[in-house]
């Protein structure tokens, strides 16, 4: 193991401490395919979910969120109008926000929609590496990166990590969390929960990825397939911790 | 054991056992990210769960159903109106409701709708402790009920269940539940379900809440964390029997 | 074994080896209790699903996708309007699709507007046999066929498949999946993955019929209950061949 990776899994392992230690809330505006899975990732890492869309009641719940995750599966207007009048409650509270431009890669509106909300100063983009292509313009999540003055997350077999300046890289994982849905969308959801406890965007992505990937990886090596991998991976994330993340990282 | 728990425990074995012989419809109006665990816990216990929300259709599933569950977790305009809709349909064909007034300590506006709905004669609240504080203005959930004149749980490590003169209370469970989402809206689902086969409130949310403790018990040994617990406390839902709830009863 | 059922089970392993090459994309129109299992079970199977429901979107989604699954459960007026604007895509692009009438036998209003949408041509109906005698008005789901011109597959411990000339029967399965919600929701979306390789609207739904049967037949061997079956079902399904197939056919 080298330094690095061994300062990250220590960071990892201090957020993970900290977020079961304070119960954050963690606000999340995502599809309902996703919202089961997004709100038990939450859960299992000791953090509160709420996902109210309902612009009466988001000021209300936004206020006391640690952090935001905007996540754009199934966009319709009243995820548009939710989206807006969160991410306006975010800014009033200076609540640090997480963009996952879910399938920009499909969907030219949804694109030009994500190009939009990009203005609106997320702290981090999380996205698989097609769909951050998508809105970079380009392979490389720095040009985005730089672009928009924020951290930029690309997934992968290798998942890439970059503010502009610094730039992380991390393999391992498991193919398999392709194979269930909703696993991208919670990690974009975990980034927000990570932003909590350590303000630094770079830092709190990097060390949300970790975790995901470890935690993929031991949930992958105990389930029999696609349908046993959510569970485990909840059940992993849960006892996730300095021992586990030291043993693992590569 | 004390005779009570033994009544108890014996009159919960019955009404399991009558769901069973019977598969009343129960019809739930409750948030997308808590729909897969309550529709899958009333299927459990032998119930025909429905979620249909369309003004057009309400009346016609809330004709046939046992039992209503009203959940405001998420609450917006659309379940709004399907809850009006609701209501209506149930005071018109005699169906007994419950209410989950979720997070209304957190947000001001959706107390104020969930003690409007406390004028339309719930047969049961059922919430938190956090959560029936909110709308009793006090820890005693008996000063609800009196308020209210219905039955009142109060769901915590101590579960505390009062009609404004009889007064109940469970111990047991797992903590583990806390981590795994919508176990509390699919809890207010299963006493939804009791009422279709015992109609005095009372002693349907009591048998409910002992019901969940027990298997939530049981659930908790067998799961590996709160990513395996879901699915062992269906399967122990689906299994419990007069043998399970005396073994376990205490 | 007989050859036909030999045969089917040949043509059932091509196709989920065609599924597994090509990845095509499958896009759902469902209810949210249906949507998590749904993804899951086309994931598992090797397509790739998407369930946006936004008219701006829908003629992006469909024009990439190889085929749609149209399902009425929790039929509301979003849904109405997206049926509607899914349906002139996929008559656009030549996307074949599956209808599911969920509880078309509880509403009347929910048959009636199943009824209209049979004049739009799907390739597969597929029912619970009490939902297909609802739109049949009588018990033999050749009589559906015939009337509208498609497949039509009615399913219960015996499933029956008809195009109003061919008829094919099916045998097996478990009863514990009616104690799972969404089974029947995502065994039309299955069938829909089906005709993605599978031009025949009889072949294909008979060979999705088939493998819900085997996998679900196992599945509800490897779990314990009602709750452990999702996951084995999914787990199933990913590792189903003809290997398995031959083996179980019966």
């Amino acid at each position: 193991m080298s330094d690095t990776s061994h300062d990250l899994a220590a960071a990892c392992a201090a957020s993970l401490a900290a977020l079961a230690e304070m119960a954050p809330r963690v606000h999340c505006l995502t599809s309902p395919v996703a919202m089961p899975l997004t709100a038990n990732l939450l859960l299992a890492v000791g953090t509160r979910p709420s996902m109210t869309r309902s612009d009466e009641q988001l000021g209300e719940f936004i206020a006391v969120s640690g952090a935001l995750s905007v996540n754009l599966g199934m966009l319709d207007e009243t995820r548009r109008r939710a989206i807006d009048a969160a991410l306006s409650a975010a800014a009033e509270h200076g609540v640090p926000w997480v963009l996952d431009p879910v399938k920009v890669n499909v969907s030219n509106t949804r694109r030009d929609y994500a190009l939009e909300l990009l203005d609106r100063r997320p702290a981090v983009v999380r996205g698989n590496a097609r769909e951050i292509a998508a809105l970079a313009g380009g392979d490389d999540p720095a040009l985005l990166a730089r672009a928009v003055g924020c951290t930029v997350a690309a997934t992968s077999a290798e998942d890439i990590v970059s503010d502009g300046e610094r730039r992380a890289t991390l393999d391992g994982g498991s193919p398999l969390l392709d194979r269930t849905v909703a696993c991208g969308c919670a990690l974009s959801a975990l980034v927000a929960a990570f932003l909590t406890v350590d303000r630094d965007p770079f830092a709190a992505a990097t060390q949300a990825l970790l975790a995901m990937k470890i935690a993929g990886e031991r949930a992958a090596r105990a389930a029999r397939g696609p349908g046993s991998l959510p569970a485990a991976l909840l059940d992993e994330l849960y006892a996730l911790d300095a021992a586990r993340l030291r043993r693992e990282e590569h």
